[in-house]
């Protein structure tokens, strides 16, 4: 066991970049209907923030022709974990370049996952002091709440659509020690259609789910949280209300048990609202493998999602 | 306008009798997983309550060799209004019979609806007095909470099955004034497909929809109330790990907005454990009536309903 | 019985009216926190309505050296029962005038209660019809959600300060019919500190509670209804951010049962963003009444309300 | 920074005993009223678990003549961990004792925390694998929901007594690499009145606050979690319908900004059922110092707690 065995190196997703070919639209969406702020913004790109992120923003977005990932990242535990993972990255095949400190962060080295995702390692960050007229009532939030639309508090995870999900998840146990809490297989018994990982004992941060079309690198959805069950189910009438398109949703999910909202921001970008999963303490927890007859049984009581969910990401591309 | 114009002689749903092929699995779901209490037993038949129950009882279930209604009633506003309702019954083709009194209810009028369906109206009732030990902290309750599985505190609406949705809707907005909130006309523009009707504010207590079977008189299902939309996804979380099936839901119903988690009690007969539902202020309120294209639409983010919801019911017959 | 025996002749509470000596910080409370929208303004009045409101508006501020209410209004069932209830009012006494139609609202008679507090009676109304932007998904709605602070809904009750709370009450039953849910009785067992009334199934509409000071016409506090508990919640963390004065809450009240935040807005009115409280369908129920000694037991888990509750309304006045 | 430095040799909160001078009214309170389940009995002693518990149990009942903490118990992260932090202990002047394996668990380590309460150290446990009746639906779940008043899912943390909250967390701090998220300092600016401390990202499991009576080792409260706020309401009216005492709330704390209730169970352990509380990402968080004045402002919204609960511990002491 190495020191980084249970994702000690990794602290926590950090800041994340996404191309919308409609930005107009995709801001007005982030700010009114998810209710973040922007902090910045810098020729075609503007920086969001979500009131309980304590870095100086958490989402930048891009436009472009079409939507999807321009890159995503981690914070390290420390300026000497960044090293040794980074260290690990060009001993195996995996070497990225260093990328000098943009607005509000220090040095990244960016880096692809097999899937041609483009991914940021970094320590240094700002922390965001909020200004008079945001500040929150108890000290030891960072800002005050939103109060607009959703209200969401963080980002809590991100899924990426993979050719070879098993590929991309064993690259981020060997490489950075994430914790890997349930994976479906598929029906030959080895290919997996989908991994839940994470560097902590929330239940997922980093998801991989099978690439059914040509693509690659393509983002299937980033999910925001909300503070509660009750508040996706409010969120899912003011975006019904706004005209905004909903996939999937209000319901719950049988891996990681969270509650979910899929809706697609104008961009085309599929987003989530949603609350809740499950923590997993136990240190000698073994990662659930559901086979693909018995992820078929569907227990619990989650709706069915539609077909839709397994294809489409973006950019969006032929299948 | 008559005195009885907004439905002012009929009070609320009263008592209700169920049959079930499974007496012993059926009063456990009614007992340990709703969380309702048993009050007397005679011979084949088991009387329950909710814990919100102003009467003794709320629903008789009854062996038999299949599941369905028994009948179901509405208490009246006085025994004035009891003697006017009966009055118009037999004065209009349908006249029926009186019933003596039975355990905790006094004198009831027995009679059919239209698709052949028994209804009874009654008024004098009894009080319910908790005993020791189900006493409830605040006196304007009833009971103690029951503290058990969905903890269900009454029975909120019914829905049966008609051949004819609009002649039965007509029969109780001619005859007892109830008020119709929403109506689904069929393609034809004149039949319709549902009726949702209350004999007072709240948005449904009687919904008729349309029966695609061979049979008549037969039962959709009955709605126990939960306090939060938070305690329906506690109910499907204790229903599923419980074994119990879930036809659909937790989700958001168009008609009237409730919340709804449709399950079957192993007796077949289908159970929704519901919250919310709007209520209506306005005395010039006008029904809400759904084209057939229009309802296809489907606004708002409620999940799709499974076919077998406009098929299935109670007892259970060839289509 | 007479024909208004249960509040027949009052379908609900209508169109309100209150004093501001901040007219600017009022207003931004009502917009930005309770998520209300302004849809017309008149010199030193602004009319607003919540997203649930099927009439035109239902709240006017107007700037004044204080704060308290200007007036509160009920509609009628119909515009007989207005005639009605004019011919009741002015052949015992309570003689008012009748007032010409103002924004949105037909003719209304206007009249005192015996504390004071100016009432007014009408039918006509204008139904809101939301323009672009604000339409809803569910056409059974009127306008879209809000989508800003605490997302009300709708006014829920209104709790005025009475010297003698019991002739207030009579005045209602005697008069107009309301139904008294409960009473509580103070130490004489014959004067009452509080009663709570509704001209419908829902346990309170319009309460008064003893004034405590000099003062007359005083306004204890208008309520606000949001959609759950845990929508209260979450404007309780809302209102702390944005620096506005909580006096009690959220907790629950022992008096129908609601959940409650109590608030005060900048211009000094006191604000209830509630959630609840029971819905009583017995056609013969009792007014429940609290003898002092009862009451004073405090049944039920509800925080303790803090002394300023039973003394301070609007305008402010000396002890 | 040592390989422990976030509180990586302990894993989470572990298997926990406590006394009680009324066993069976105790047993009931957590069967009934927590939903917990009993799964062993040995002489005076009652083993529980709660439904989200992996392990065999999680809280040993004991008969005694008073109320308190026997011990309870830390899970390391490996057994390797165990043994370090075993040597930490002995090098450093905390020696304890080995002991054997007992139901379900293997050796522990015990030993004393400054201010004299009993804790343990293990690794070692046996896994719960559910009998049929209580498998859950979804397998990445240890056991059905309970269907019993409030549904806890497991233990969330405990507050323990100090006469010096100061030297007591540091003890864990130096020895354990717990993080402290908050303290509040006393008056003087050096001894502290309270530490929240915790082996993960979540907010708080061990709890110290002043122990202000003669008495020492003593136990503040346990919390037990359930899944939502609503939860914690619901929770609230089954206990006053049980007539269990209801000492404060449902509320929110300021400290970690968790949702509480606290209750006496009948043998006058004090026990919280409690959601929420947040979790800390940052790897360079700082822990956050209230000052006395700052802690005395009570920022956000909680209600005041009843001064008893800065007093009363089991065993219960003259002050």
């Amino acid at each position: 066991m190495t020191d980084y065995a249970r994702g000690y190196d990794l602290a926590h997703l950090g800041y994340h970049a996404m191309y919308t070919p409609t930005p107009d639209a995709t801001l007005a969406y982030f700010v009114d209907l998810l209710g973040m702020d922007i902090v910045a913004q810098d020729g075609d790109s503007t920086y969001l923030r979500a009131f309980g992120d304590y870095q100086l923003w958490s989402l930048k977005l891009t436009a472009s022709n079409q939507g999807g990932l321009e890159y995503m990242s981690w914070r390290t535990e420390s300026d000497a974990a960044l090293e040794r993972r980074v260290a690990w990255l060009e001993a195996n095949g995996h070497a990225g370049r260093w990328l000098d400190p943009e607005y509000g962060i220090g040095r990244s080295y960016e880096f692809l996952d097999p899937d041609g995702h483009t991914f940021r390692l970094y320590f240094d960050t700002e922390r965001y002091v909020a200004p008079e007229g945001k500040r929150p009532a108890i000290p030891t939030n960072v800002q005050a709440y939103a109060g607009r639309g959703a209200n969401v508090r963080r980002l809590d995870h991100v899924n990426l659509l993979a050719r070879d999900v098993r590929r991309n998840r064993e690259f981020w146990e060997d490489g950075f020690g994430l914790r890997t809490y349930e994976v479906i297989r598929q029906a030959d018994g080895v290919a997996e259609a989908g991994a839940w990982m994470s560097s902590s004992i929330q239940g997922h941060e980093l998801i991989y789910t099978q690439e059914n079309t040509s693509g690659s690198g393509r983002l299937h959805h980033f999910a925001y949280l909300v503070d509660s069950r009750e508040d996706v189910l409010l969120a899912a009438s003011m975006f019904a209300d706004a005209g905004i398109y909903i996939e999937a949703g209000p319901s719950a999910h049988t891996a990681i048990q969270g509650f979910y909202l899929y809706t697609r921001e104008p961009g085309g970008n599929r987003i989530e609202v949603a609350h809740g999963g499950y923590l997993e303490f136990a240190p000698d927890h073994e990662t659930y493998i559901w086979s693909a007859d018995e992820w078929k049984t569907k227990p619990g009581w989650g709706a069915r999602i539609p077909p839709e969910f397994h294809i489409y990401g973006t950019p969006d591309v032929a299948e």
